[in-house]
């Protein structure tokens, strides 16, 4: 027999178990009452010059226990943190998260399953929430879908199937070089920036996006874009994919969803609906209509972590026709073929229908939050966001001194503070001023967009702890500030 | 004065905040009862009908209490678990978590910061965390990093840089149509399925990618390498990117780091290092000289939920030329811009050096981890890891009814039972047998690969629980079970 090596087993498991069970409720009552106590407390703090040094150190070398860790971690970065937990935070658009889906978070990082492969019971909570996303959408069941980590991934794992799929290219295969000729997309100049990220990355190049002009509505031109479709054909290029978009970053601007529908079938391109934003949206009846045509798309790109309020990260990709979302990404190696039973058996491995091959366990998040609330607490919550940015451009409109940037749709709310003769690099300077003075008060985190060239405050609210009153809160805010800067 | 809307301000918060928080303090017990105990535990149990059944229903349109959720979760979820959690998992290369990793996921989800943009602590918690990876590799303090999801992301963030870093081909802006010849990458047969996926995903094509023979080692052939690169450069092709694997998938091979380095250079190549398993195989002295030329290399890959034993989901590009990796993803639209104090103030957007916009905070695992450990705790662990496996090996070549069959690799045992007289489908047959018996039996996960057309038991070790004892017992274990197969 075998000598056994003598030295004695290693593990990272805690030497006293005791001890970080109790410092693990520690945490929990700590995070309870942060949550609890938010409305009272400052959104954004100035993180000391102490602080960044101490997040500058090199790698420790020894251990330390674990409840100096949490110590450290208490004292150095708990109480500086970004803020989208707060009911006055409005800055690009982040959600809150729940303390059930944290919750949900910690259970998923607990059990620690690898969601690609394999029989257990993860796959099927993961499989069961990519069907609720379809029915969200209204997408057929026998539409395909993945669970990816937001909007970005979301986006590009669509255009990668609307490219692999484009006419008999083989581009999957044969690669880009060997096209036909070079591709093209569309989609307007207020899309999200992820989607020219996206077309670089495919290999496509900045060159391929077509980016078409918008109404004063910022929604995308019809006219021109069939204008540019011709014109690219004439040219010996390959379009290949419209892509929609469903409430635009700016300005929540919804592209006129029935009309691109109807261009990309006519020249039978590939239609992309990038909803990140804004595809929930069609919970509230107000915007059902106009985002009907979203169920028609070939692809559709969403996030959960800003109006489902989960926790980061998951964004969701749903694929009209199934084959083609697996014939774009499957590959199964020698080590991951699958048995008939065991482990190794089960659902169709989840890495066949994306980027990556291992996977967190980021669906229970979306599973217990929709058992929590249901779907039609959604629906009224996200509801309540839009008639709440609808409520502020009302004040907005009320008070001489304010200046609606831009229509208001769904919820977020672009304005300004005026001065009478104030050139527009003052009305700039005034208005990130106040930007400035709000976040550094504590009061509230707008963030502020540049639209038609002149400088605006954004407000966008995918926030479930915000009340009516915190618009009251912020509009009079808004004007003591700008009004105390000279 | 405006009238403010009557309704009552709905949330998502609890109802009850007493009862979430209790509901919190259940969910640590309930947990590290599972871990304390994990090792007296089934492995892997099937999941039974009426759960598939459960887990099949349609989204529900009304919400329940939140104990009612857990009370579904505990039925349904928790018992079917993957199982990498437990100290006899050697299936794929899946890493365990630990205790503080696992809260440490839990403050990230209840802090839910945006880790993309702003000034917040996790922005400078995120770049520690990089710099420490740095440190890990001994990669200089000027390249860059980004975490990512996991290996796959991590390889093929560094492929775009490497892609669009070649020559004065414009890759980024115009495309790999306007290419001035087909791009070729070079990487092994035995090189991870997602480096071909990624080469398809980002335009080169399946053909773009040249798998090179490996040795009876599972090693690159150097020569064959260099003959093949002169062949397509005579072709007209254009040779870009050597990847070589720091741990192969299979049987754990290190690719010849230091002779592709100098094949790299002296084709003018970028050099990769795919080390999302083995990277962190340097931390061992046993693997550092033959890892030394990781160090040297243009871009490297690694996870940090397989060898640093965090939970899913982080792994980690590093770039040794910042100026490329940033060329290759900066992009800033107008909602984004950055501020000289106040929240938007800050450290360089981290989505100008990735394929995201959105991110969680996965840094926060990390930290807390390498607090606890500190960075020696985990050479010792990788060791013991590489240690088991060996010790497994002797163990298989002690015995006359097991052959072993690969060299074993850093924490990679290949094995398999023979029966005199057994045809090679007879010994496939009987392993595989083994292998799912071992499972259903709840006693150890293995999983199985295909090595020079042989099917083969695969021990894959990166299990922080794992003792020495329990390859005796797998060994017992697949003898038994064996020797019970007729």
């Amino acid at each position: 027999m075998l000598e056994k090596p003598k030295k004695k087993d290693l593990t990272l498991d805690p030497e006293n178990w005791d001890a970080m069970r109790q410092l693990g409720h520690r945490m929990i009552d700590d995070l309870f009452d942060y949550w609890e106590n938010i409305r009272n407390e400052k959104i954004w703090k100035p993180i000391p010059q102490e602080v960044k040094e101490f997040l500058d150190q090199p790698i420790p070398e020894k251990g330390q226990n674990p409840e100096d860790v949490y110590r450290e971690f208490k004292q150095n970065i708990f109480p500086y943190n970004k803020g989208n937990v707060h009911p006055r935070f409005f800055a690009w658009i982040q959600g809150t998260g729940t303390p059930l889906g944290v919750l949900a978070d910690l259970l998923a990082s607990g059990m620690n399953p690898n969601v690609a492969i394999g029989e257990h019971s993860a796959m099927y909570v993961d499989r069961q929430v990519v069907n609720w996303c379809k029915e969200l959408m209204n997408f057929p069941s026998e539409a395909s879908g993945i669970l990816v980590s937001g909007g970005s991934m979301a986006n590009i794992t669509a255009l990668t199937v609307a490219r692999n799929s484009f006419r008999d290219e083989k581009i999957r295969t044969q690669g880009l070089k060997a096209a036909s000729a070079q591709l093209v997309l569309y989609c307007s100049t207020e899309t999200h920036s992820c989607i020219q990220k996206a077309a670089e990355i495919i290999g496509l190049g900045t060159a391929a996006v077509r980016k078409i002009g918008v109404n004063d509505h910022f929604e995308m031109k019809v006219e021109e874009l069939e204008f540019q479709i011709q014109g690219d054909i004439e040219a010996g290029l390959l379009p290949f994919c419209i892509v929609g978009t469903s409430g635009t970053v700016n300005t929540g601007a919804i592209d006129p969803m029935d009309e691109l529908l109807a261009v990309s079938r006519k020249y039978g391109l590939w239609f992309h609906v990038d909803g990140a934003y804004g595809a929930l949206a069609r919970l509230d009846p107000k915007y059902a209509d106009r985002l009907k045509a979203i169920e028609e798309a070939d692809s559709l790109a969403f996030d959960l972590h800003k109006w489902l309020y989960v926790p980061y990260e998951v964004g969701c990709t749903l694929i009209r026709d199934a084959k083609k979302h697996r014939d774009s990404f499957a590959l199964t190696p020698n080590y991951l073929i699958q048995e008939s039973r065991g482990l190794s058996g089960g659902l169709d491995s989840i890495n066949n229908h994306g980027f990556e091959l291992s996977r967190g366990f980021k669906a229970l998040k979306i599973w217990m939050s929709l058992k929590e609330h249901g779907r039609e607490k959604y629906a009224q919550m996200i509801a309540q966001n839009n008639r709440q940015a609808e409520y502020l451009a009302d004040l907005v409109n009320m008070s001489p001194d304010l200046e609606l940037m831009a229509p208001v749709s769904m919820s977020i709310t672009c304005f300004r503070m005026i001065k009478p003769g104030y050139t527009e690099n003052q009305l700039g300077e005034l208005n990130r001023g106040i930007l400035l003075r709000l976040q550094e008060e504590g009061i509230a985190s707008p963030s502020s967009t540049i639209l038609n060239g002149k400088y605006t405050l954004r407000i966008a609210n995918v926030n479930q702890r915000t009340q009516m009153g915190d618009m009251d809160l912020l509009v009079r805010e808004v004007l003591r500030i700008g009004s105390e800067i000279q």
